[in-house]
């Protein structure tokens, strides 16, 4: 009857995941549908991920975080890789992107796909080095496509493919004197490879094919952004802009197929220059959701880089981003341990947060309003149920005792809610 | 000659003050001159602080940062908070708000005021119910009055002070019905003083008498903003914005003195809502300096608030706001510990470099670029002295070795920058 959502959606049909999504985000399926039909959202649903529990991703929904994690050579145990996938999930994350590097990787990814609920990604040229155990420049364009394939039969969701660059990016990058040149992983594979071998992006002379392989199993392709800008002085330059433009170019011909579509973004950019770029990818790729990395607002904070990337992944969504990948604390040192893991995951929530806040979205200050009354009422316990990471709350209540249940020890007997509660209620208040 | 910064620049005097700043932040002393004379500038520096550094605080300028510290009941040893004070002043505060709530108080701010270089800042309000050990309700508006004098002669460089509030304060409140009524710790004072004694406010019913005493020794008078939203709910409402007009009309009586004054801002505030903030701020007070407590954009991340007011600061600053009270992750939990101290300061700062490079202020992204640089020349060296906390980063580093010096753990041999470098110099590049 249709082979994706967005098929569904223009042949005017309301799936169970447009139902799912519509009572989520306080919409209605006819909405949702329309939205879908126009590539406004996407419903990232691997036909084969049974277990999936469906989410939309679209710059008027509710905004979606991603964690990256997966098997490498320092963590090859598939349980215990998998039982951070699990607390990944519990912690908010509608997304992750399975990214390992190492040994065999297909029963990790099989087995995210057979019981994980969140959406599964992947970025299949990492894989084809490893599938294939051959160097890079042995492989071949077919090999390439091969791989988009079996992650398409392991039933993942939505693959990262740098299809916006070719033969001509070669030059402009070698022209351009960018600073950081690509920072993107999988793009400086696909660079690297038309380098050594001479010939054109597999990814992009060969879309076509790729896009048969995805409409046959619904996946979603998120166009990768091998340009996105690694430091600040790099933003937005003709590097960026130029791929940004042939990605709205290849967003058409998925969509002529039916194919759903995201856009990747940055990536480093000064915070003065996030809601332009928002705007432009916007009219560029036609509303098609866009999935940034941070932005990170500055380059000199490494250890800190969940916080640079909050900071440019709220204004960021506030501005029409719907996906936020998440940064840790590890960015640019080192591989992410669970601690950085977890504190990146809380980074993104806070920042999609705010901006769901921002943009007023259905029910999204609830939460924040109930805290409010809590915290007048000195209800700790209610605190903790609205707080986004209750234990850490908790704990640090805890560990620093005040010496009255209607304080905190910051303040004592100077706290403000305490002395507006006495003396709206004509009691005396004593201070000292 | 003349009194304070504000008189010389008015009566066409560059002072030495002025001729500090003008080169710390890359702009002619006449320039600098200009802009204290129209109150656009402060130059918070008492005539007995002789040690201080002296520092601009204005919109136009590099962000600062303002770190609360302070002895109390759990810390009183004056030694060990003194250093404290020095750490934070290395780690980029440029003030140091002494919020001590124990004991005797003048030892150690007048220890700061002999040591630190950082301006310092007080409320004297809080000072008043410690200073002569009686309960609040007992104390005449002159004791509070007294208590100004003392801390002006202590040299304290800006002092807090709610003159914003009035009798009809009261009545709005009762009526407004916020959620959070009143979060300022001083202003809560301020009106429960009021309640219990059925009088004016005495900061402003006495407000020419403090402008002598700020005259007289050039305390800048930070304009407490008591009505400040607690929560997301009451930002931006009648309560607040009532308090701007009178911290405006306040503004103006201080000019006219020659005093120089800031204005105190939020508090809790949606993301969307900041920018309109801070231009209201800046017509209703014509341009005076605006210090901001966060803006937080959510009332949910207990635990994590350094990094609501992170997003928030930088967003306030990018657009208007001069100076960023830190926040730490024991916000509305509990007094601060050492370590949360230095993540509420490491937190700020980023906010504050992410405006100011957003604001494209001389030099301000120099650091960045030199990163950018030692990224991509795998200078590890330069990486650390160009980053915000070298000492983290190195150890993040340090403590998950890579596999090649040319790389991180992160990514190993499929480091984008290792490929790049490789490709555009025609080598082989070996991944596996």
């Amino acid at each position: 009857m249709y082979q994706t959502q967005m098929e569904a959606a223009r042949k005017g049909i309301i799936t169970k995941e447009m139902q799912a999504v519509a009572q989520k985000e306080y919409r209605t399926p006819e909405e949702i549908r329309t939205l879908v039909a126009k590539g406004q959202v996407v419903i990232c649903a691997n036909r084969l991920h049974q277990c999936v529990e469906p989410n939309g991703i679209g710059s008027m929904l509710r905004t979606k975080i991603n964690v990256n994690l997966g098997v490498s050579r320092d963590c090859k145990d598939y349980d215990a890789e998998m039982q951070k996938v699990m607390s990944a999930v519990e912690l908010g994350a509608e997304a992750i992107m399975d990214l390992s590097s190492h040994g065999n990787t297909q029963p990790f990814r099989r087995k995210l796909t057979a019981q994980c609920p969140a959406m599964i990604g992947t970025v299949p040229v990492y894989d084809s080095v490893i599938h294939y155990q051959r160097d890079l420049s042995e492989l071949t364009a077919k090999d390439f496509i091969d791989v988009v394939r079996m992650h398409a039969e392991d039933g993942v969701d939505f693959v990262t493919l740098h299809c916006g660059i070719t033969r001509k990016t070669i030059q402009q990058i070698r022209q351009h004197k960018r600073k950081m040149n690509l920072v993107s992983r999988g793009g400086s594979l696909v660079f690297a490879w038309m380098c050594m071998t001479g010939n054109e992006n597999p990814f992009y002379e060969y879309f076509d094919e790729i896009l048969e392989i995805c409409r046959a199993y619904d996946v979603t392709i998120s166009l990768g952004d091998a340009c996105r800008p690694g430091c600040l002085a790099d933003a937005g330059d003709v590097c960026q802009i130029e791929e940004l433009v042939r990605l709205g170019e290849l967003t058409k011909r998925a969509w002529a197929k039916d194919v759903q579509v995201m856009i990747e973004g940055p990536g480093h950019m000064a915070l003065d220059r996030i809601a332009a770029n928002m705007q432009i990818q916007q009219t560029v790729c036609m509303g098609a959701p866009f999935y940034v990395l941070g932005p990170l607002v500055t380059d000199i904070a490494p250890g800190y880089d969940h916080i640079t990337a909050a900071i440019g992944g709220a204004v960021a969504a506030m501005h029409g981003a719907s996906f936020l990948c998440y940064v840790t604390p590890a960015e640019h040192l080192a591989l992410p341990n669970v601690e950085d893991v977890r504190q990146g995951i809380i980074a993104a929530k806070i920042a999609a947060h705010a901006a769901d806040v921002a943009k007023h979205l259905p029910h999204a200050q609830d939460m924040d309003d109930a805290m409010a009354e809590a915290r007048r009422t000195f209800d700790w316990e209610k605190q903790w149920q609205c707080a986004i990471d209750p234990q850490t709350a908790k704990s640090i209540r805890a560990e620093r005792k005040p010496e009255l249940e209607e304080s905190c020890s910051m303040c004592g007997k100077f706290c403000a809610v305490r002395s507006m509660n006495k003396a709206l209620a004509g009691e005396y208040i004593d201070i000292l």
